[in-house]
């Protein structure tokens, strides 16, 4: 029985903040990051995984991940369902570890990481990339890798296997659709806060030209700059393609509502994280005043009790998860049942490093296992940063490729690992001032 | 102008485990822990503050504070209301150190021991116990100390003015009232659920017999049992006694609702903590089912935007803030604003190691400076530990006696932090197994 025998955790910051890529109203020059981890086997591939990070504090998130070493180090590589199911288990529900959060923050993060790296190892093992590992499950064995407490106010375990159950028998069409077309995807790269207005403009004709139909700009920061640029990006891609805007937290709820008025006569597709993603009543009267402007998030919402209220609030009309915030694949598939059971549609968060190639693989698992459909559903796409890893995530003409490469594509290169490893590797000894 | 020189972090683990003190039904066996933070100054006094958490993790814990070094050294000693509200807000809006929580978690946890050091050093330097330098800060200044972002929905700096103006000609009568009478307190001392029924019984009596009208017991193992001790609780104390259960958010909403029912008959003044601190909707779901009862909660409530939720949406009857999981003084100044406002009570969570020697002093302030009340108020004791601290929480005949030492009570002894330092202190070299 092969076993785990090692996790070994490292430090990696690319220096972003030197483009002003990734800078939006509360982030002005993040430095994306990874603590990276690695679980190590005594036989067979190893497993990877991380927690995405903007920089500072990514040593802390590091010595997080490294905490939960006793927990994995000597255990039988979790290959199945039941076993991925247990160790997520185990993990959230340490009493002291759950103080620190409980479920959420550094701690979640860790686990989250953690938990990948799990599932980048199950599904390496079995030779499958980890969408079709996952939707090779059966609807029990998906049941099964959900924690259910706090959410059976909102979905039992029998609605979320009835959920499943109607999707299974067309799983494999689904999926030969994923192989010849793709999963639809959006771009954000055209609009960071810190870009000027020409490289905006440029960048949004060039979205356009490359077949995306619908694009994101970061707002927030003044409100006459944000309606010059929304006028200028939607003169530049013309009323068929879609902008959403992201404030990125930085309104109270009035605010969020009086601003986005503003931006209404572009035809803003969504306005995501409006304020605080804690807020849910917040969320709500800011969906009742804009709609039918859509309201998204996610990203830094922290478990799936708070998505289970954002829905049952109806406080939002786009679910945003992230592949790296919160518990790993086992809460993300709570997260998937919660907003099937909802009908409202997934449209993950993705960019920093490595989040688009973690989501994809969450993206078609719903679309084959759970929610069937793709309808209203796009997958964030900013193309940064791929270069760092073995299984880089590839959209073609406004739509992600579906991997086929065994795992969660979460392996960076070991070049990379020893050039950006924070603060030692020659990137951070050589150019930083 | 004297300056921070030095911010020292010490993992201090005392082994309560050992005797099952503190065992509930989500932390069978904790160790009741401090990562305690010194900051050094070049002249005069020093500043102690300190995260609580319950064992494994508090390395991690430690870390986080560790990371916040830049921030405070060098710094001037703030000692001004205003510095210390840059200081906070400083850490607060960090946007690296943001994407880590936002505002929860280990990191928010971090923020909040330093903060709590800094005001510890500011009162220690104006030679005055914590509450009392509070309660000397005019209206303006209060109001100058709390983040208003995301929640100005409930409460606006004007709001908040208006009921510090108020309180503000009276404040000098309940400050005699508070040094000749103290303030109420319950304790919880019998009611951890490791305990046997003989133990519990002899501690319940007791608690009258020492003055208290309040007891609380912990809740949430087995339903037969609970109804036992409830039964055996309420014999022992008469009806004349308040009786709290405490279930450590151990339930989901209707499992809540069920498990209470079959309490009610022995009369439950609060229901704490009965399903997930994050699910806002849920506690308003088992208020709306539960009145009479009262629900409680916040010791793991993460942040004031929560706490604002929990009150806009009527879910919760009583206020039970922590001194040192939310982002410090600052933030529980914003908290006790916003109780205020709703008109609900706040009674603190407190316990574990150092909790009531902090609490007791934002109680205080709030009596004088901020509700003006002490009506339905009462702060928890729990008789454990406090032998590690210069200047102990004291309660005689069951109430709190108000501290007159300069500072926020924080500090522990040389002697203990040398005995109990993790992992290398005698106590855990020589007698761990």
């Amino acid at each position: 029985m092969a076993r785990i025998v090692d996790l070994e955790v490292l430090d990696i910051r690319f220096p972003t903040s030197r483009q002003l890529d990734g800078s939006d109203a509360m982030n002005p020059d993040p430095d994306y990051s990874a603590a990276y981890v690695v679980l190590h086997t005594d036989s067979g591939p190893d497993g990877y995984g991380f927690a995405f990070t903007i920089g500072r504090g990514n040593d802390v998130q590091a010595a997080a991940i490294r905490s939960l070493a006793p927990f994995v180090v000597g255990r039988p590589v979790p290959e199945t369902a039941e076993a991925l199911a247990a160790l997520s288990a185990e993990l959230v529900g340490d009493s002291p570890l759950r103080w620190l959060g409980p479920e959420k923050g550094v701690v979640h993060m860790a686990i989250g990481a953690v938990v990948n790296a799990a599932w980048d190892l199950a599904a390496r093992r079995a030779g499958l990339p980890l969408w079709r590992f996952l939707a090779g499950l059966t609807p029990e064995e998906i049941v099964g890798l959900v924690d259910f407490r706090y959410l059976t106010d909102a979905i039992t375990p029998d609605e979320a296997l009835a959920i499943l159950r109607k999707a299974e028998p067309t799983r494999q069409r689904r999926i030969d659709q994923l192989v010849a077309d793709g999963y639809p995807a959006y771009t954000t790269s055209p609009g960071w806060l810190g870009y000027s207005d020409e490289k905006l403009a440029r960048l949004a004709r060039q979205a356009v030209q490359d077949g995306f139909d619908m694009i994101k700009l970061k707002v927030g920061g003044e409100l006459a700059e944000d309606v010059r640029r929304m006028k200028l990006a939607r003169e530049v891609v013309g009323d068929g393609v879609r902008i959403a805007v992201d404030a990125n937290q930085r309104w109270d709820t009035s605010t969020a509502i009086a601003w986005m008025r503003e931006l209404a006569p572009f035809d803003p597709y969504w306005i995501e994280e409006p304020t605080s993603p804690d807020d849910v009543l917040g969320h709500r009267t800011i969906a009742e005043a804009l709609r039918p402007i859509r309201v998204a998030t996610g990203e830094h919402v922290q478990n799936r009790v708070v998505f289970k209220q954002l829905l049952q609030a109806d406080a939002i009309d786009v679910v945003q998860i992230d592949a790296a915030r919160v518990g790993g694949v086992n809460e993300n598939v709570a997260i998937l049942l919660l907003a099937a059971k909802f009908g409202v549609p997934v449209c993950p968060h993705a960019g920093g490093v490595g989040l688009c190639e973690l989501v994809q693989h969450l993206s078609m698992f719903d679309f084959v296992a759970v929610s069937g459909s793709v309808g209203g559903r796009v997958i964030e796409w900013v193309d940064h940063l791929h270069e760092h890893f073995h299984d880089p995530a590839m959209v073609v003409r406004g739509r992600y490729v579906a991997p086929n490469a065994p795992g969660f594509s979460a392996r960076m290169y070991d070049s990379t690992l020893r050039r950006f490893r924070f603060p030692d590797g020659p990137e951070w000894t050589v150019s930083s001032p």
